[in-house]
C-alpha cells in the first residue's frame, strides 16, 4: 500500500498563502511568489502540456512526487477559491480547465454535496462531504499501491496531521518572508518528526519528514 | 569586516521556545527539545569544558559557527530570563556561571543600565540600553574581522532583521511540531532570501540564507 504524503510549499516564515485571497489572486497578496520555484520546471510544464523547462534537483523532486501519486486530497478553497453553495461559486469548475494536471482522482473536501466531475486525461473530482478521514480512505482505495497526496491547503493539511493520517510530510521552503497570510501550522498540533531527506537549490529547499504516530 | 549572522534553532512549526517560560524551564514547556541536537556534540561539549561527544555534520556546523564569531548580541530574556530592574532578577548573573561558553564579548540588549561584567575565559557581558543598532555596532567593533552572532531570542532577531542589520541567517530546524510558544517570525517582516547551504542529519536540518537588503 502507498503512503499518505502531505506536500506543500511554505515560506520560511510559515505561510502557504498571502493575505486577502481573491479570485484574481487565489494565493493572496504576494502568494504567487511561493510557487516561483515550480512553474519553470520541465516536469511541471510536461504535466501542464508544455514543452521545455529546467531540469535539476527541483525538477527531480517534483517528478518524483508526480510519479508516486495515485490520488489527491484537497480542500474546497484550493479547488475553487470559493465557499458555500456551488451555484454561487465563480470557479465551481476548478482552476484547471478541461485537462487538469492531476491525471488521477482528486477528492475535494467540502460541506456541499455534488456529483463527481470527470475531466480529460484521467482527472476526476470527487466531492466528499463526510470529512477528512473518509476523503483519505477513498483516496487510498483509488490510489492502490501508489501514494495519496494531501495537496493543501493549510486547513486540510492540519486536519490530516491532527487525525494521524499523514505518513510523510514534504515541505518546499520558499526563500522569502511573506510577513502575513495563511499559516501552515496554526492549529496547536504537536508531533515528533524524522528527517528523511533535505536538498535544495538557490530557488527552494525541500524538506521531507516521516511523521511518527504518537 | 565580518558578517552579522543570526543563528537560532526553530521547530518546523516556527517556534524558538515553548509556552510559559519559567526560571526552571527557561525555554518554556517542551522547549528543551529544540536543543537536543546540540548538547551531545563534541564542539558544544568542548565549548562547555566537557570531553567527548559526537562528530559529523551537525558538529561541523556548530564548530564553524563558534570559530567564526568574534562577538554576540542577545536579548535580556536570553541572558537571564528576567525583566525589569536587575536587583529583582533571580538570574542577574546569567545562566552560565563563572566561565560562560561565549569566550568573547556579549552585548545584552536591555532597558536597564548596568556595568560590564567580566567573566573567565574571555567572556564579558556588556549591557546596551540605547537599542539594537547600537548593540550591533558595538559588537561589530569588538568582533573586528570575525562575525557578530545574533544569538536570540525571537524579539532581538526580529528587530535586527527589520532594521536591515542581518547579513546571513542560519536556522537549525528541529524535527518537531511544538504547537505553541514563541514564534521566530511574528513581526510582519517581508524579505527575499537567498539559500546559501542546506544540510542535515536525522537530528536537525541546517538552513543558511543570505538576506537581501531591500
Amino acid at each position: 500500500m502507498g503512503l499518505v504524503v502531505s506536500d506543500i510549499t511554505m515560506s520560511l516564515d510559515g505561510f502557504v498563502a498571502g493575505p486577502n485571497a481573491t479570485i484574481e489572486e487565489p494565493l493572496g497578496e504576494g502568494g504567487e511568489r511561493l510557487h516561483e520555484w515550480i512553474t519553470g520546471l520541465q516536469s511541471w510544464r510536461a504535466e501542464h502540456g508544455l514543452e521545455g523547462g529546467e531540469t535539476g534537483p527541483d525538477d527531480d523532486v517534483f517528478k518524483e512526487f508526480v510519479d508516486a501519486n495515485g490520488a489527491f486530497v484537497m480542500g474546497r478553497r484550493m479547488f475553487s477559491g470559493g465557499e458555500g453553495p456551488w451555484e454561487e461559486d465563480a470557479k465551481a469548475d476548478g482552476w484547471w480547465g478541461d485537462d487538469p494536471p492531476f491525471k488521477a482522482p482528486v477528492f475535494v473536501v467540502t460541506h456541499h454535496a455534488r456529483e463527481t466531475v470527470e475531466k480529460q486525461g484521467g482527472t476526476s473530482f470527487v466531492f466528499v462531504t463526510d470529512g477528512i478521514e473518509s476523503a483519505v480512505a477513498q483516496a487510498r482505495e483509488a490510489a492502490g499501491d501508489k501514494n495519496v497526496a494531501i495537496a493543501g491547503g493549510a486547513s486540510v493539511t492540519q486536519q490530516c496531521l491532527q487525525a494521524g493520517l499523514v505518513d510523510e510530510m514534504q515541505i518546499h521552503v520558499a526563500p522569502l518572508l511573506l510577513g502575513d497570510g495563511v499559516r501552515l501550522f496554526d492549529g496547536g498540533d504537536q508531533a515528533q518528526l524524522e528527517p528523511v531527506r533535505v536538498l535544495g537549490s538557490p530557488a527552494v529547499t525541500h524538506l521531507k519528514y516521516r511523521v511518527r504516530r504518537g
